[in-house]
């Protein structure tokens, strides 16, 4: 049977990939005092004069929402929220199984990011946390930005900021793999879309030396004009010596390629004109701007891909429990720049020295031990005033 | 240790009281191409092309929103959604446990009815019904008729019709145990609010013979003019002889009481004043409008109240897990007052002939088969298209 056949009948029989499940026994009359009427107006009483108490007395110290319009589900497009859901299941299971963290799947039914916003800004009581998923560029940007505005819980879109950390952690391991130092490394990034432009912002945070960002219009430049507003910022921050041109133009000389486009993009002739030991990360999913075979016979140094049946699988499972394990730790108000680069680090960490090799250079997507390094990382960074 | 304290213990102890678990198995890297990517693009796919789907690939089919704007908490009053949430969670336990019901706690931070309305509608695809709670009136008739006109799933306000089921079911076997038909008796409802309002017209709907409705303003008559809307359509439907007075004077030569009001507002006398075998269901909570051990010395016949620690507690936990069940089980599009009705006399067939006796007029709220038993009813009421 193959894979598709086999989630079908397999998501047909679970009937559901979350379940909700009481914690309190109900089985005599004092339990029903307890957890219900009479007994339950105490906690309610002790939150109504202090909400923090919250965290104590409800699920919402360890609650995520995932919540998605259904505007951009895996490389399915716009195929609206409800049949977005069970992307957003899997995604609650892989927070419980990975993090131990609750997650809830919500789909919004609007496309307008205002909208959107505002309904989850009604919801947000209800939880420690909003994952964001599968919402299109640029009104994720939108969205996530208004959000953290006018939210004192993390909000997270994992879209952008989990890629990125796993590709930040892929990155400085790799880096190191092949003796090479970040500040003097240049990378290139095909596709500008939410995740590509904020694995860009990033590796600039963790102090990639010269990056390149490429879209379907070329290389982006100082000197063309961007009606996306974050396109025109992107220009502002990269592309040191303004180059212009295409992909191919962009890779000649690289260090590095991280693929966040469309499959067979990347040619043996570009890896070839590389710098020396070649660093490739082709994560279009399920197929790569080149295959981990193809970029190995045409002398690339290291290939990372998204995929779990070839070595270094970048994957951002490794990220979003563990960030959200550790900021409900220690009830971070947000997930910080700060944050972001302690996970980044934590993860690349988890590779000892000693074992760093061409084809090992990110912890296995299995790896359940991933979360808690993450989330002590995180929740140090937070707890450390510098962070907040 | 009272029960304050315990409850307080208890829900530390618990930190919430739900889970949100996984029933997928993450284990191996089969497990996550079954449960995510690639596998979980053909369950979303067949969603977006049959939308019906949902309820077979993702939780959707037995998944019920518990939704409060915190305005009417318990006895509590409008302590606000977050300081609800505890009795959200305590509801969701119960829906599980009682109705093997997933059950999801939200609280909205709006009480403007519309925006109530519209954020509920926006996430409502991620539920297979929509169960609204602790909402005060008069906002939550317009929420609640909004929300049944926008949806094609079901939406039922607990506290007006959970409470109006149960009740009924009660009044059926009461009745019945006096000897009396509910097309010749009398019922005095003591609060008008949502509750009240509710069960008056439930009861209308059972067959019951005259009925007034009492609030602080006295008997709600014909000749005086209600503000509240809900009050003048209730003016039109109750109170034959179109009386005037206070509770006292509408007790008099009546059947039946139900409280959904105040401590100690009945007295004695009051009670004296009634027909023969007089029926008494003093709801309020915790401490009802008279104790069942004062109303039983001053004459009653029957005493239900809201207690567990008296015979006869009249508890909507006997109605909600089950009509959800039902409901879902059938996939209704609405829960229908011929669905209610048959619920109600579900529950009271519940008690056999030769058991029923003044201190055993409804099972027991523990009584884990009751939602079997309504569900039944609710299920074949919707699939013969007389309900629907």
């Amino acid at each position: 049977m193959d894979i598709k056949e086999k989630a079908l009948e397999m998501h047909e029989k679970w009937q559901g990939k979350i379940e909700v499940i009481s914690r309190a026994p109900i089985k005599t009359r004092e339990d029903l005092s307890t957890a219900y009427t009479p007994g339950v107006a105490q906690p309610c009483l002790e939150i109504q004069k202090d909400p923090e108490l919250a965290y104590k007395y409800t699920r919402r110290g360890n609650l995520v929402a995932v919540i998605t319009d259904g505007t951009a589900v895996l490389g399915l497009g716009d195929i609206g929220g409800l049949a977005g859901m069970p992307v957003m299941e899997g995604k609650c299971c892989l927070f419980k199984e990975f993090g131990g963290v609750d997650a809830f799947p919500l789909c919004v039914k609007s496309k307008d990011a205002d909208e959107i916003v505002r309904t989850i800004e009604l919801i947000s009581d209800s939880f420690g946390g909003i994952n964001l998923e599968d919402i299109s560029a640029p009104r994720c940007f939108e969205i996530e930005a208004k959000l953290k505005e006018r939210l004192d819980i993390p909000v997270f879109h994992d879209d952008q900021h989990g890629t990125a950390i796993v590709v930040g952690a892929a990155l400085i391991n790799a880096v190191k793999c092949a003796g090479k130092k970040l500040g003097d490394i240049t990378v290139v990034i095909n596709g500008a879309g939410s995740a590509g432009i904020a694995i860009g912002k990033f590796l600039l945070n963790l102090g990639v030396g010269n990056l390149i960002m490429v879209d379907l219009c070329g290389i982006i430049n100082r000197d063309d004009k961007y009606e996306n507003p974050a396109h025109a910022e992107i220009a502002q921050l990269t592309n040191k010596d303004n180059i212009k041109g295409t992909l191919a133009d962009a890779l000649i000389k690289a260090d590095a390629f991280v693929g966040v486009s469309k499959p067979n993009l990347v040619t043996p002739e570009m890896v070839k004109s590389m710098a020396e030991k070649p660093i490739l990360f082709p994560m279009a999913n399920p197929n790569p701007e080149i295959t981990y075979d193809l970029a190995k016979e045409s002398g690339a140094y290291i290939v990372g891909t998204g995929r779990s049946d070839y070595p270094n699988q970048i994957n951002n499972v490794l990220v979003f429990p563990g960030i959200f394990k550790g900021a409900l730790a220690v009830r971070a108000k947000a997930i910080t720049e700060e944050m972001k680069l302690a996970a980044a680090k934590a993860i690349a960490e988890l590779v000892p020295e000693d074992k760093l090799s061409t084809d090992y250079i990110i912890p296995s997507a299995l790896d359940k031990s991933v979360a808690d390094a993450v989330a002590k990382a995180v929740a140090e960074c937070w707890t450390n005033s510098d962070c907040q």
